[in-house]
This record gives C-alpha cells, sequence and structure tokens, in this order.
C-alpha cells in the first residue's frame, strides 16, 4: 500500500490527526519506573489506546537517538506495535549532499520502513532527491515551520517578490514528479497558511505547532476546510502523550484524541 | 580543553585537513570482510595512520546511523582511538524545534562527546540554541554547501541586495556570543569564497567539496591564506579513506594526507 493512500484512507474516515510520539525517557509515567523497557511498554499502551482514531503516528527521531543504541532499538519495536495500514512518520528533517543523503533514505525507508519523512530543504535539489525517488514513500519538506525561527529565513522576501517558503512551495510542486511530496505548515502561522492555499494546490500537509506551541486546532481545521485542502494531518504531541502522567495516561490519551476529534468532525461540514 | 582551541592548536601546527570518516561498510577492503568488527578495524587503521597529519575528524552521522544498532557501537568504538587533543565533529547538519534540537545536542555533545557539530539553520535561532549554548563546544552552520541545489535557496537574491547565505552569515555573527560558531563553506563556491571573505571576518570555516566533488585544494588554500583567513579546516574523506581499498589503504591514506598537506603548506608563504 502506498503511503499516500494510507494517508488518503485515513482522511477519508474523518481522522486527520497524527500522534506524536516523541516520547520523552525523563517524563514518564511513575509506575513505568520498574519495567523493562519503559518508553516501548509507553508507547503500546498509547498505540493501542489510539489506533482507531489515529490518521498517522509521527516519531521524532531525536527522542530516540538521544538515548543511543537502547533508543533505536526502541524506535524498532515501538513501530511493530503500529498496524500496517496507518502512516507512519519519521521526523528527523534531514537533508545532506546525494550520497549520504541516500543512506538516510534507505535507513529511514528500507531498514525502519518508516511510510515517510519530513525533509529540510536548505540543500536543495538533489539533497532531497534520493528521498523522492522512492516513489511508494511520501516526504513533508519543511515550508514554514511552527518555531519563532522561522521568521529568521523562512520569512526573508526575495528579489522575486515571494517568500523564501513560498519559493520553496514553487520549487516542491517541480520536483513532486512520483506525486510524493507534501509540506510541513506550522499552525503557528495561520495567516500565511490562508493566503498560500492555492499556491499550495494539492500537495498535502503536516501541520505541527498544535496544543503546546500554540497553534489553535478549531482555526486551522476551519481554514483548511474552508479551503478545500483536504489532504492532511495535523501533529499533536505532548497535548496527547503527556495528558496526564498517571496510571490512566493510555486512556488520557485516547480521550484527548476523541475530543480533538470532536473539534475537527464539527468544522468538517465546511469541507462540503 | 576548548572545542575551538583543538582548531586553533592544529592550524597553528600547519594542520589544515580533516578526515572525513565516512566510511562506507559497502566499501571496504576485502581483507577486512572477515574481521569481526570491518568498520572499527578499519576507521582505527586510518586514524592510527592519519593522526600525526590530521587536523580534525569528521564523522558523518548517517554512514553510522545507517547501519542501525552496530553502527552506533561502530560510531562510539570509532571516537575511542581519536586522540583527546583533535578535534571532532559530528556531521549531522541537524536543526529542529528547541525542545528536539536539545536531545539532538545531547547525544552529540553528552552521551557520544564529540568537540563540534554540523547545523541546518534553515529553522532560525531557537532551532540552534540548545548546540549554541555549549559553550566550550564549536557550531559548524550551513551557508553555502559545495552539491548543487546550493543554488535552490541558498543562493536566492533577498530584497535587502543579500543572498541567502550571506543572510545566514550576517546572523550567525549576532548568534555567535560564546565564540563557538563557525561556518559551512563548499569549495565548489570560490568566486562567492572569495567576495564574502570581509563578511565571514574571524569566523572559523569547515571546508567541504574538495576531491570527489570537484574544488580544488591548491585553489582554495591559496585563496583563504591570501585573506588572512587562519582557521579553517578542509574536509576531505573519500579521497583520503578510499585512496586505496587494497591491504594498504591505511598507509595509502597516510601518503594521500601528507601529499595533501604539502599543497597547504606551499602555499602557507601567503598567511604571512
Amino acid at each position: 500500500m502506498k503511503s499516500i493512500e494510507k494517508l488518503h484512507s485515513a482522511n477519508n474516515a474523518g481522522k486527520y490527526i497524527c500522534v506524536g510520539l516523541d516520547t520523552d525517557s525523563k517524563k514518564l509515567p511513575n509506575h513505568l519506573a520498574s519495567v523493562k523497557k519503559p518508553v516501548v511498554e509507553f508507547n503500546k499502551k498509547i498505540i493501542e489506546a489510539t489506533k482507531n482514531s489515529a490518521a498517522a503516528y509521527k516519531l521524532n527521531l531525536a527522542f530516540y537517538e538521544s538515548e543511543g543504541i537502547k533508543g533505536l532499538e526502541d524506535l524498532e519495536e515501538t513501530l511493530s506495535f503500529i498496524p500496517e495500514n496507518i502512516l507512519t512518520i519519521a521526523d528527523g528533517k534531514r537533508g545532506d549532499i546525494g550520497n549520504t543523503s541516500n543512506l538516510y533514505a534507505r535507513s529511514i525507508f528500507d531498514h525502519f520502513k518508516f511510510d515517510a519523512a519530513t525533509l529540510n530543504p536548505y540543500m536543495g535539489q538533489d539533497s532531497l532527491e534520493p528521498f523522492l525517488s522512492y516513489s511508494d514513500k511520501f516526504n513533508f519538506i519543511l515550508v514554514l515551520t511552527s518555531n519563532p525561527g522561522s521568521e529568521d529565513f523562512q520569512k526573508q522576501k526575495l528579489q522575486s517578490g515571494s517568500f523564501l517558503y513560498q519559493e520553496v512551495i514553487k520549487k516542491i510542486h517541480t520536483w513532486n514528479k512520483n506525486l510524493n511530496c507534501g509540506i510541513v505548515f506550522g499552525a503557528t502561522n495561520l495567516a500565511e497558511l490562508r493566503e498560500n492555499v492555492s499556491l499550495i494546490d494539492e500537495l498535502p500537509l503536516l501541520i505541527p505547532g498544535v496544543g503546546a506551541q500554540g497553534g489553535s486546532l478549531e482555526h486551522v481545521t476551519n481554514l483548511l476546510f474552508t479551503a478545500k485542502i483536504n489532504s492532511f494531518v495535523i501533529n499533536v504531541s505532548r497535548g496527547i502523550i503527556q495528558k496526564s502522567l498517571g496510571e490512566n495516561f493510555a486512556d488520557a490519551a485516547k480521550n484527548e484524541l476523541v475530543t480533538l476529534n470532536k473539534i475537527i468532525i464539527q468544522n468538517s461540514h465546511l469541507k462540503k
């Protein structure tokens, strides 16, 4: 099953929330301290509780890499719990010269068997090409990120009149020969999202920045449905997986996901 | 010993070549196929043969990560062979939102104990801040890379009249409160390097792109010494470590490094 089909199938079923498994080994429920693999146990329970209503799972690689060898084992085991039909996104924001990028792509797509990756466009087309050449996989390329630093370069105005992030969108359209490119657009940049709906066109969106970072789920889904952008996932990490750090953490995550989905459903009439 | 002192000490001793340990497990001398840890054995021999004339060692993380858990073990063991006084650079081109960037920084600087890291500036200041806050460590931030894709965004002209890569240099100066920032500038962009000598000012340089990628060591050192830029390392990976894939690979690497150093010494009168 192509990665893009997993995304479409989730969206067609009214699922738009990507659960961010940014699992911090230092912020786990106390009662997991005694188990053998606390991160794996935590992720397993979160996945079991959320898999019926999650559109995708995004694993930020930093959270696993920073634990060294144990972290990579946890990453691999976590992926084994995610149902085959749900999109998995490796959030590593990679980008390097061709022969190196090729190794990152092989690691993410062949070794770990992720469905999708996030990529950093600063080094240009040839740095992303090894990822784009996997025609069954999917790539979300950073355009306008959710952090304050997005002002530094992404919002620089070019002589052509476009902002840098808009130039990135234009280039992505020319790179999208395998129809396996999407974009990362932070929910904290709602005005820019509104202004760029036609430039984004049919590129699927991965939207971080809702919750802890300040973006509003209601506003962003209202905008996306009104603009008839139907192919997207909105990532929520801490807001779901750290909703409770008690023994009920999995139920709390599930309930939060249900609540978030209700907000989306209330807006979904707009897409008609 | 601060990372910047290791760089200065190498440069003061006339050492400018950074040996890139981009060790590809599929391109090793045949006779290593039978040893237990071929990558570790290869790296160990290369380090033993080059440590007296190398200015630094750069390990591109992709080459190790792509081998999974075994790769991380190889990375850790390789680092143990590098003498304490030689600069080690983790080439991962990281950059992510603050709490995530913090995990990458901890992994590179605290866990693996690298002296320096390469960073991608696309997400702006707060994405790099966790790295910059390690005042004893050093950070080489991507400015103008050696690959063809550097045309796509880095060489876009801004309304201010600067190119994007020049805006990155300007921002780096404002971020350099701990005097632990340097820049990555590809040897394939020699004209731009010449034009930006005064903008770069005293920021140390990491220069990739010599050899396999087409940059000329002679031209780049001639330019740098003439411009009185004295704090830099020029990375050579494949040109040194894959000089021979026979049993004599370590000697071949050593001889190549000596040859490269001779080219540099021939130009070094220019820095007077």
